[in-house]
């Protein structure tokens, strides 16, 4: 089974996200606005079972700590993906490492570019103006993150939550 | 902000609950398969802050239990919709009624009758096409539940989890 792990950033900015997403995103419907803090990995329930008590200790190394978005930006030239930039944050640094080390698979593909994707997938075209246009636009969002989600995926793609980790607050 | 709380099955049941879901269900793309624990309901920030304790309260409460899945069922003349039948399990009555007293809303609109719905808001005619099909099939599941999940509604009508409870491990 594909697991993930995720943060899910407040209504206010999951329902921003959607009215872009709705047009510009092929994953609008399979999964929530989130920023992504461990890409798909395989993994077995006997796995899961022994990253759970991780997950749980990780989170208790936390502290909530605040995000900022200011900007759209985009990963051209690599993959025609627009999205809202999360700004440089230490502790998310430090929560995307505890998640690529120790017992946990060491599945980092790319440099960490915290971010949540509002539009992918697009024609050359399409991508140039519709960046074009949101470039224009005001983004800012400020906000706690107290909490990761691990996600697994289902047979059509969309992902469901199977347990959530808030900062402190487990049982070990 | 409208919450609700909601048992996912496992994927092998959400797999099969999706192939139909697919055509059936305009909820679809709102919401992983699942089995309804409490209706929406209308709470502010200070409100979840509260029930989340209670939650876990009932959550330490429970012990893992096993639902049975033995056939389809509808819920006509009512609506058309058409749900996998989750047989009558008294662990699963304890935590509906747990989760409809003291501190939490007392919204209970229906009976209690435990189900994962597969299609629903169906015209009549495609109804009793769709479900003199599915009654012919045989759906035989048999799972743990150990957990619930707290979800809320953005504005697309489209629900993200807000936090897990499994039951035995919450920190009190």
């Amino acid at each position: 089974m594909k697991y993930g792990i995720a943060i899910f950033p407040s209504k206010k900015i999951q329902d921003e996200a959607n009215s872009y997403r709705k047009r510009y995103d092929p994953h609008y419907p399979l999964i929530p606005p989130h920023i992504t803090l461990k890409e798909a990995f395989e993994a077995d329930d006997s796995t899961i079972d022994e990253l759970v008590p991780e997950l749980k200790r990780v989170a208790n190394e936390m502290e909530p700590f605040n995000i900022r978005i200011n900007k759209v930006s985009s990963f051209v030239p690599v993959t025609n993906t627009i999205y809202l930039k999360v700004e440089p944050e230490e502790n998310l640094d430090k929560l995307y490492e505890k998640l690529h080390s120790g017992k946990f698979p060491q599945n980092k593909n790319f440099n960490f570019v915290p971010h949540i994707t509002i539009g992918q997938k697009l024609l050359d075209d399409e991508y140039s103006d519709i960046f074009g246009r949101m470039k224009m636009r005001s983004f800012k969002f400020e906000e706690k993150v107290d909490r990761f989600q691990l996600l697994y995926q289902l047979e059509n793609g969309s992902w469901t939550v199977y347990e959530s980790f808030v900062f402190g607050k487990e049982l070990l």
